[in-house]
């Protein structure tokens, strides 16, 4: 079958690999109909973060059983199914408070389950890990296009505003335009939020904010002071900040835009947070918390995926590129150019 | 009148400075009975954080209020007064909401007020900064020993355990043995925690944390690997962490004995954090939320106070020296040398 794989910064391949094989009862083999790249996998990308040669990428998983082992219950062979960008075992103290991210048993897509950007993968722990969406929508792929961002982008944004302790009424701040930022915005707006000011540095997808639902933008870079700009339209901040980044930059602008005693829920992998870039001076100064971190998106699955079903969720304007398996080079390219908010991929 | 003057770094001198007077109408002045030396003091003490030469020092005033201006109506010449390591002015947004310091009228003391290592300070704001002590209490040497800690460092504690999520049958870790962590414990057990773990460097420091209330202590040093001991004695970390130093190191330990999707509530004044060793990656890998800051101890000083005045309470043991100010230079000596826990000054 053929596969991505990653042969350095800039260079992502379709190859030929083994195709993935029932290893233990728990498993589930999936036939890929449906992955993305995501914004996190420019990280390798761009040589930001460090990854081995030669290993097999994509964590965004979507399409049909095509085998289950012995142990299995919740999946069959021909139903369709999503899964979060961790595996998790569904039954451990971690699983079992909605914190699957932490999972004992739990492991990654890449290694030798495969990537999820390839023909086949081997989901361990099915049970655990797999979201099988209703026979009803099984095929239809408008749904399958708004359920696909649920695997990651759409549950880290809902991590960030539940971390950010958004909820009716509120307003908050999302700092991040990107395709996490404009699922922030999604989760806020369904939690109630009744002001959203969006921040980012680029025009369209502050437009499509507004589209998800921010009431307000303000739009970055040519010397605007962004800091200033929210604090002042937030009469000195907000209480809740989702900081959907993870770039030091994007943390300092989250925590100066928080009100003092408010909360930043940041989702963000962190980048360059470590090299002494940490505004924990001002965190320290006005009680800011800090919340959240890798989502545990099967948490939110069920929930996120009833309200796609019902028509009120629908993330898949972030997808504005398609490719084939095949092209997904291309793909790579389109979203590190900032070309395309997300690419779906349709191996 | 004679006050506390920094110097430089280990110079601490009493010199003849002007005795303040009422300015404004909401001031009052108030003589020092009973005042501490910080463990934040030794900051500049120990050359670590820039303050400026000629300043006056002390921030933790109790005393007997000497006048008022026109509008002050909580207090009167003569009533028994104690006031946080802060002024607040108790009627804007954030002290509404407790959160005092972030006050926006706020002040420090070691200004133009005065430092409390001193004859007299000025207290502005007067309705809003000073807690009056009951009449009946007012003279009673061992209650006001007690109630002195709750200008500062009780009410660091205590917001260190409040801030970690700390209830009723609950675990938690206590990290420092200074007198911050102390009443960290104290605070926790207050709280309702069945299991309080106590990790600090000084075994006579953790002796008196087991008097407090801790069920378990942890000595550092000598090659203890501080962080396995908690967590395997935690069966994998707590859910409750009270970081009670501000070292960076403090700060590490605390985030790794952290539970996955657990709190640490921190307090200490960050030191060395900014220079790129706060647990970023950690932190977000494990969900470890990040609450606190600086304590707003005037909001936590009346249901404290009305705890030490029935006996419930006692952080007086956390004194284990008591100088005249003339001799205020050998008690910051002392808590240099770790020859004490904390100095009571008596002016």
């Amino acid at each position: 079958m053929n596969a991505a794989v990653y042969h350095g910064p800039g260079d992502i391949r379709v190859e030929e690999v083994q195709r993935p094989e029932i290893e233990t009862p728990s498993d589930a083999i999936v036939r890929v109909t449906h992955t993305a790249v995501c914004g996190s996998d420019l990280w390798f990308y761009r040589g930001e973060s460090d990854r081995e040669t030669g290993t097999r990428v994509g964590h965004e998983p979507m399409g049909v059983v095509e085998a289950v082992g012995d142990d299995v219950r919740s999946v069959r062979p021909g139903d369709r199914v999503f899964a979060p960008f961790v595996v998790s075992c569904g039954y451990c103290e971690f699983c079992r408070k909605g914190l699957h991210t932490s999972c004992v048993n739990g492991d990654s897509w890449g290694g030798d389950n495969g990537g999820a950007q390839g023909e086949y993968v081997r989901a361990p722990h099915a049970d655990g890990t797999l979201v099988r969406v209703p026979d009803s929508d099984a095929d239809d792929e408008d749904v399958l296009t708004a359920l696909l961002p649920l695997t990651d982008v759409m549950g880290t944004g809902h991590h960030a505003a539940v971390s950010a302790g958004v909820g009716e009424s509120d307003t908050c701040v999302v700092v991040g335009d990107g395709a996490v930022g404009l699922c922030g915005v999604l989760a806020a707006r369904r939690l109630g939020a009744s002001r959203i000011v969006a921040v980012g540095h680029h025009a369209d997808r502050l437009a499509l904010a507004e589209e998800f639902g921010a009431t307000e933008t303000v739009l970055g870079g040519d010397g605007t002071d962004v800091v200033e700009a929210v604090t002042e339209r937030t009469d000195g901040g907000s209480e809740h900040v989702l900081e959907c980044v993870g770039a030091a930059s994007a943390m300092e602008t989250a925590v100066e835009v928080c009100r003092p005693g408010g909360t930043v829920g940041y989702v963000g992998v962190p980048h360059g947070i470590e090299d002494g870039a940490f505004p924990m001076f001002e965190m320290f100064g006005d009680n800011v918390s800090l919340r959240g971190g890798v989502a545990p998106v099967r948490a939110y699955a069920d929930d996120l995926m009833a309200d796609v079903l019902d028509g009120t969720l629908d993330p898949s304007p972030i997808f504005t590129k398609t490719v084939s398996l095949d092209d997904i080079a291309d793909g790579y390219r389109a979203m590190d150019e900032r070309e395309a908010i997300k690419v779906l991929v349709e191996p």
